[in-house]
């Protein structure tokens, strides 16, 4: 018997399947944003959810892949995208929530931090790009690709390039030291207005 | 007598300060480049260079601050920023160098994970801000002031969110998993057209 399976209802295989990854996501949730990413460890994550190590490395192939899962299960749909069928309307939306969340401190030291840790982590950058950078750009094209066969937008625009204008601006004010701070909802404003300019019909 | 003073001419105070500033940052360039800032450590860069630990860390307060100085040293006037009095092509000319210099494979390396550490190094974080990020956001800032003077960019632009916007989106490429190989010279036609169209009188 291990020590998981003396606690009552808490064993290996008393669970089903989705709980256990609900608990695993929720503890280690709390345990990348409590700690951020550089106190986060599949250890301690066992500890909290009391799955097993084996369990863990079962379903998430590393530290990074669980930590970024987990991130991404706690922001829930607060970053979604919605067409309203405004585009300039649409895009400040999703970069206003995602400011928002970056105002969190705690929120922001996890996000930045394992976007950090991915530049020398390969297993943590495929993560992030099946899981979260490359739906996203996704979704944000065809945003654009929306707004272009509407005709709110000029059709010689490319959409990859202004995605790569609005969410770089926003990344560079995130992620670079000297910028800290200056991520806010005025900037927000100016950027999408200013690109707004560039490609409006 | 220490390990290096039985080296001829290579023993510490028989260099004059600028001479032994210049090999340990040749040595350390050197040892970013081949090995990227994973295996970068002070005990390295002093065993090539000749110079102590001690030396080294009286220059540097820190692994992280000599590898970007070391990195920067080598760059040299690669990326450095020019006014012909067309901002235009001025901006492409600098994002080209950039992308040029990030085309090779070992700079590439060494910049990234640079940042990346960067992100939960907040020595590193200063360095970056003091000697790269900051002075060169000035540049770009007075740069696009000028081109406002001259009457080529709209007066109500903020010269501000404009470099984010470059930068922004090159960062984004350069940095994020899913982009990686599309910092093209390409894209950055396309980057510097799109952002002139927004901005230009």
């Amino acid at each position: 018997m291990t020590q998981q399976e003396t606690r009552p209802g808490r064993g290996r295989g008393r669970r089903p399947l989705e709980q256990v990854r609900a608990e695993v996501l929720d503890a280690a949730a709390e345990l990348l944003i409590t700690e951020g990413y550089a106190g986060f460890t599949i250890e301690k994550v066992a500890l909290r959810s009391g799955a097993s190590r084996v369990t863990l490395y079962k379903y998430w192939p590393s530290r990074g892949a669980l930590a970024l899962d987990a991130y991404l299960h706690q922001t829930g749909d607060r970053i979604a995208f919605r067409d309203t069928g405004d585009i300039g309307a649409d895009l400040a939306t999703v970069l206003l929530g995602f400011t928002e969340l970056m105002g969190l401190p705690d929120q922001h030291r996890a996000f930045t931090q394992l976007v950090g840790a991915a530049q020398s982590d390969p297993e943590l950058a495929r993560a992030f790009d099946s899981h979260y950078f490359g739906p996203r750009r996704i979704e944000a094209v065809n945003l654009l690709r929306a707004a272009i066969e509407r005709g709110q937008i000029r059709p010689d625009t490319d959409p990859a390039t202004v995605v790569d204008l609005l969410w770089g601006a926003c990344y560079q004010r995130l992620l670079l030291p000297n910028l800290t701070g200056t991520l806010t909802d005025d900037f927000i404003h100016t950027l999408v207005a200013t690109v707004m300019r560039g490609i409006a019909n």
